[in-house]
């Protein structure tokens, strides 16, 4: 999609990959269903683990039940309501945890024991990393002369993904990393050069509260032009600026990727940005600043 | 657009479409285009004249912007704010008059006389029924099978256009008028069989408050099978389903055609109902329910 009083506010030509449209309402259906049909007939039997603040487990629910199988979601008690009926409504089980980490891979350890399925974590594993890859790979399709690719980063899947298929694609794109000031991991470890904790403040995009992963972490060292930061107010205005001239519903989360663009922090002469819209599964009780 | 957990809700397959991503943001321009691309060279010279509550305005602008020549545009005092930034992004003159018809059909008369401009009716114009007519001609080339065709009905232009495409194209589809029940004359017309007065309540569809003109109200009655009311509370849900499944967009009169379907008040089996989301021009300060 384009709009032109979005170009005008950015100063630049913007296109923006949609995935908000996208099955199961976020890119996330690509690295799982990839994930998912990679599997041994003998491990498809056995069904799929993950944890997952929301759209990866929706994505891979989805996925399982297009190939038949089974399929088990950890959750965290507040993921929202929306991605909880998603998960639900796709037919997988899901498992309630603690909103950590630590608890959510605890709770996977459990079911991976139990059931013998194979897990498929949200980011960290290379079948959905070339999954979720394929939205840079149609972008860059359909829209070949990109000057500037923008993703979230939150484990880094997406990221890592985009910044392979474009850059091999396209080596003098630049690629940047769009992540919350709130969630800025991937920000620190880019500055540190080594993998930095977690943030312990809160950010609204319930999508990108997580870490990178030392795979994606050496991808994205080697690929990804830059990281910039977005707070939190700039998420809730790019979300109202994308309803009102995009008429298009994005998350939090699926915000971030625009905000640096719509807030003129990309200067340049013409630039033709690409920007990944990643999710709209929107609570509809929970949009923002109303 | 389609929607299987929307399809599930209404019993029926529903086919969207998506005026809320149209140019200006409704199906406006269509007829607004038709009939400014319509005038002679001297008549474009003196330029057009409208009032409108906003989306009619908005595409009169653009359309007028397309073809080089002026419009002014009256528009009532609480008219939503991102319909009258939209008429003056596009570089329509305004001219705020008080919300009544009789207001704005007068400061309307009152620029028509001092610019000599050519007006061009929100609806009772045979040029705009045309044009507006063009989505349903749209539709049933893409979905040729459709058994139901619903459009929002306000003065009637939509509704007409939909009824004379839908009708010549496919005799045997049934056309259903979908309205506010806070702003029924269309339902108490069609019971009466003569032109009845328009309501006194407040509906939030901002953009359904016209009445039907002699014109289009002769084009209803031989055309359309059936209007249905929809209250506002099932105005503020079905926009909230189409925000959640659709991730798309619509303002409370965008939402008002598919209300019916999605409450289930549509019967039968497998049916194919079509139906037009009219706009997006929603004032991001006035998400209902939030």
């Amino acid at each position: 999609m384009i709009s032109y009083p979005l170009d005008e506010l950015a100063g630049a030509l913007l296109y923006f990959k949609c995935e908000n449209l996208q099955l199961s309402g976020s890119f996330k259906i690509r690295g799982a269903a990839n994930a998912v049909f990679s599997l041994s007939e003998a491990e498809a039997a056995r069904g799929v683990v993950t944890h997952s603040s929301g759209n990866h487990g929706a994505a891979l629910a989805l996925a399982a039940q297009m190939r038949g199988m089974r399929a088990w979601v950890v959750m965290p008690r507040n993921a929202p309501q929306v991605k909880i009926r998603a998960v639900e409504a796709y037919g997988a089980d899901i498992s309630f945890c603690e909103p950590t980490l630590a608890a959510r891979e605890a709770a996977a350890a459990e079911l991976l024991r139990s059931t013998g399925g194979t897990l498929v974590h949200p980011y960290d594993d290379d079948r959905v990393i070339a999954g979720q890859g394929t939205a840079a790979l149609e972008f860059l399709e359909e829209i070949p002369d990109l000057d500037i690719i923008c993703a979230p980063v939150s484990g880094g899947g997406l990221l890592s993904g985009t910044a392979i298929a474009a850059k091999s694609l396209r080596p003098e794109i630049v690629v940047i990393g769009c992540e919350p000031a709130n969630a800025d991991d991937a920000s620190r470890s880019f500055a540190s050069g080594q993998l930095e904790p977690g943030s312990e403040k809160f950010t609204i995009a319930d999508g990108l509260r997580a870490n990178l992963s030392p795979r994606t972490f050496a991808i994205l060292r080697e690929r990804v032009d830059r990281i910039m930061l977005v707070t939190e107010q700039e998420i809730v205005e790019s979300m109202r600026l994308i309803t009102e001239h995009l008429r298009s519903t994005v998350e939090p989360s699926g915000a971030v990727a625009a905000s640096p663009a719509l807030h003129r922090q990309i200067e340049g002469d013409e630039l033709r940005i690409g920007i990944i819209l990643s999710g709209g599964n929107l609570d509809p009780d929970k949009i923002p600043g109303q």
